[in-house]
């Protein structure tokens, strides 16, 4: 077993689960290669130093360029605010490393075109943390649409639904809050929770072709951690669009951050002619599935538990009925990276793949600015 | 279509389910027969005038014994306290009429045997109003399994909970209240509702060979409505029980009205060797259901949304998709009397099943109070 | 209590409905009229014969102008396909007849303006059979948005969903399907389902003020069974919209015919700053509930079984646990016209709110086309 | 942080989960204490090895004798079988090691009083296993009954519902298949899942005091795996019974492998006069709450999603609406461990509480030998 040197920029939320991932992969996973807590960096030297005695990380550094030119660093991993990804990622990509990039990839398209040319120039494994993709009932979803189950494809709709920023009293931007501020987060639901939709959507059910959409700030002016100052929000509290995708199905996608009762509700349903599936963040270890060819009497939504062997990742876990959680969609993430590394297979979702989501949340934003159906710019 | 002109005896809770079974059942099933609401019998006159006149009964008797007597009624409708159901059940039969019976069938099981009797004696038509026999999903549960699709029964499970009993202050006895009053009702819990998951589970999965159980009683005394006075409570307020039925399955039942938060929670459950079935009275419409023989990673309990065409019963009523409730299982226990009486077929649940659900009632009182496992007599 | 003579127009589905009701609802509630099943009215007089003696109509008409001429009549219900509406309710109210007509109002809002001319101006009593109103479960969604409990309300999300209409060898039109065919029924699953989503809306929610759509007929052609040819199928298959209400909500409305796996899965939700709100056709007697104001750890979506007395209309059913069903919603709209007629007090949803949903279908289906938002017109 | 050093004995499921907790529980808790993986034992010397490799384990030993005599253990991990729990605690308590002992404490409660002899003897500090205390939902419940918010307790039901050893061809005894061999399982279910309920039920709601019980083996012989002979089968395959708490309540309890559909369905609901809880291993961040106390026409079952950080154990991980798994209860009761040990308080399930558990299921496979009620003995 190979090791791999892992130098993680960011020790927020994002830099925890990565950090536990890399961690326990191997303890469940055969893989060719090991990570190694090599670096941890962050601005706030205190902090990084805190975080690296947490997780095990041999060393700190505070500036990221410097941890970019670490010759014991064979792995840059981002997890910090969106504005930053573009430079690091393309710094990091120059110097040969292999990186890891928080999603959304970019601010924009424009500015994930360049990263994706910088890094298919630099030809260094990549991957983007669209980690849903990895929780076992939604790869399993994926399976049953690729076995054809499904048919014909009529509809899809998915929805990311949270309440968190419902008082007026809550500061934007500062720590903790940048997904708040617009300099930070480019968008607000858009690039933080419907790329995760649009992502999965992409990967079960092909090419969005088209969308129309609107967006809301319900709060228009908030404090601002940093400035100390009321501004104005810059963010989208809230974004609906439908969509038209290029396999003929229609879509609705909606995400909100006023959807009083819901936490983290992301979920999606997919019609087929023959069967459809939905699954729901909030019991992330189930699928529903119907299956029309099923005795007709008998037809009916099935609950599937998935915790069994054949199920995906599954056999690395525990047993039938034990169910696992959200992290471990980013372990399952790791452990499919590093045995695509050892098989030189390419690995998904990449900065390309990234990329066409960003596509879409541009489409979107522009719809809901023109209040016209808008194309989605195909990556070239 | 022939008119069968019905004597309705009791103008309570039950007798309201009844008059509207006998009203509505030819709107929706085309029948041999169509009752006709002749005459309603109850004590207090005018109390029956109004139920005459709310349901469209033709005439108002304050004396059973004269309804009885009367030329121009076919069937005796008892929906009277549980300690009447001999007397006049025996007096019906005996006068040649047509008898359907509110359940449980008699105060014990001893009382219930002259019943079956006499009313074998007189060769009349007769069912006991088990009622939840009829809800579609619970058919299609008897269907199923008569198809044999389960396999090898290992387990059964029932419970009936009830929360509506808790407060002290609630009066034992008096109008809507004979069903605490131990005089009335011979039991509490076991009569009342352990008797509809007993006659349920028999229907099912065959005889219950013994039993134990226990019984309690909360509130120990309650004000009694027609005495006026502070009385010690008769009743059961909970029953449980284990069972070992004949087919060598094992099972358990529970009933009570202290089970704060549900109202009328009957549920069961059946586990057999290759599929289980689940039903619950809260959510009539549903019939869980899981196959071993699904394919291993699409297993799941199937929500069946019983409102189709092919579901028993549902095609008299709406179209797939639209609920019915509890009110129509009496009208399909109407519309199977009446077929049945056209074809001059049986009917059940009888008299003579219903007997033997009294059997089972009294081998669990009788454990209460033994300690032991009591064996369920044969019905002869 | 005086009685009040009913025509009927219509033998189908819901000429059953509303019979049903019309047959019921003194026997559950104390009401100063009982609707009288005078005459109904089918073109094929042996249909309307059978349908007469199932339900007890006393007399056939196979012309609707003669029904409507007839002095012994004092309300017509109008239970006809969409395209027949106008012509027969604009008679009636000349006529001076009560009306009741069945949803969608119209087959566009101009002639929806037409009727509301007529009737305002005969000034006779008049609803229309948007039933899911008095669904008890959403009728108490409707008191707590009135009570204020929800605060300020942010969403509002809408479906429904069917799949009846997949296999390509459904004909279009004919008995039972006229809904299929545009020259009946106007549009798709917009006037067939969206109706029934918008009239709850506006409801609950206030005015609609724009919205942006699109339809699709995913089965371009069918067999039409009326001319037995082949023929371009011209309604929407499906449709979704976005839409901003008049008090600054988001909403999302989706419905179709293809999605497998929902029989007719109405839902709606609805967010505000305090409490969100659920509910769904599938499981009618159900109310979804999440209070923020809950203690903090124990706030969770409550499930409540309409089935209390103290909730809408249940007083008049069964006890605590014991649901009813789809066709209680008709029994609940006939009581509440009879309860206004004996107090004079208006009845809703009358024509005029029913002409309001016109003008939303109306911008939906305009939306669809030129690829815009569209301004929902006012009700003058 | 002060090292402590583990010796853990057996690799199979429970030595997984056991590592995990010791591996994981830093990196989300701030404790005193640090586990370090100093010793794996095993008799086979190739498997543990290749365990030690996966977790990290410093060293290998292959006869638990020698684990507890080494001076740089200082805690010794029981994760083998049942029938070897009871000399292995005795002589590490001897050696003055702090144990961790699996469940069930022991063979029966004669051998559990020897262990807690000793132990208690030796003062070392202990713990056993029953992980499912630590669920935060399960932790949640204990909170509110502590706080009083359920008034008097009625009713206590507790289910295990598994299906894997439904055929008949699975074998008896072997690797992973130890606890079906009656030697070295010491009973079936009711040691294995009933023990885990009984843990639960004592925790949540006092002492039982006696029981009356059935069990069953469907299965009568199977082939044994040691042996390759086809023996008679020791275990039981199910049991249930019926329980009277000290407080009055009535419970039952049922337990089998015999389930079809069920996995590890380990549920339980409790009743008091003011709320009920319910909760289910499926889904085991879910905790199902009824306050009577809430507005009469808003009462309804809570499904409170056990993800924010005012629950239990809530704030050491992700954020709302991001569900943990079944791994965690390990890592909590080692937190618990840990933050017991730096501030000296006991800790609980430990030995004593956990013998308390082998008298409940000692008296239940007494009466199910005597048909009997049969006090459960005290602990002294």
């Amino acid at each position: 077993m190979k090791k791999l040197n892992v130098g993680l920029i960011g020790y927020g939320f994002m830099g925890r689960t990565h950090s536990n991932a890399f961690r326990k992969v191997n303890n469940f996973f055969d893989l060719p290669y090991q990570p190694v807590l090599k670096a941890i960096c962050g601005r706030d030297e205190n902090n990084a130093k805190a975080f690296a005695q947490k997780w095990g990380y041999e060393s700190v550094e505070t500036d990221w360029r410097k941890l970019i030119e670490r010759a014991d660093i064979d792995l840059i991993d981002i997890a910090t605010p969106n504005d930053t990804h573009a430079e690091i990622a393309i710094a990091a990509a120059r110097a040969g490393k292999m990186i890891l990039c928080e999603k959304p990839l970019s601010m924009d398209g424009k500015q994930g075109e360049k990263m994706v040319k910088e890094i298919e120039k630099a030809r260094v494994p990549n991957m983007v943390w669209y980690n849903y993709r990895r929780v076992p009932a939604v790869t399993l979803a994926k399976q049953l649409i690729d076995e054809g189950r499904l048919g014909r494809i009529f509809h899809y709709r998915a929805k990311f639904l949270q309440d968190w920023t419902i008082s007026k009293d809550l500061p934007q931007g500062g720590a903790g809050l940048w997904r708040l501020d617009v300099k930070s987060a480019g968008s607000g639901v858009t690039g933080d929770l419907l790329a995760h939709c649009i992502d999965t959507a992409i990967w079960l059910n092909g090419s969005i072709g088209s969308v129309t959409a609107m967006t809301e700030t319900f709060i228009k002016e908030r404090k601002h951690n940093l400035t100390g100052k009321v501004e104005k929000v810059g963010i989208d509290d809230a974004c609906a669009f439908l969509a038209r995708f290029e396999n003929g199905s229609l879509a609705t996608f909606e995400s909100t951050r006023y959807a009083r009762g819901h936490k983290a509700l992301y979920t999606f349903e997919i019609n087929g002619e023959n069967a459809s599936i939905a699954w729901d963040l909030h019991d992330l270890h189930r699928l529903q599935y119907f299956d029309h060819r099923d005795e007709g009497k008998l037809r009916g939504w099935r609950s599937i538990h998935i915790t069994d062997s054949d199920h995906p990742y599954m056999k690395h876990w525990w047993v039938p009925g034990l169910q696992i959680g959200y992290e471990h969609t980013f372990i399952h993430q790791v452990a499919d990276f590093l045995a695509g590394l050892g098989a030189k297979k390419p690995m998904h979702p990449d900065f390309r793949d990234a990329l066409e989501t960003q596509y879409v949340c541009d489409a979107v934003l522009k719809s809901a600015k023109t209040g016209k159906w808008e194309k989605v710019p195909k990556s070239k």
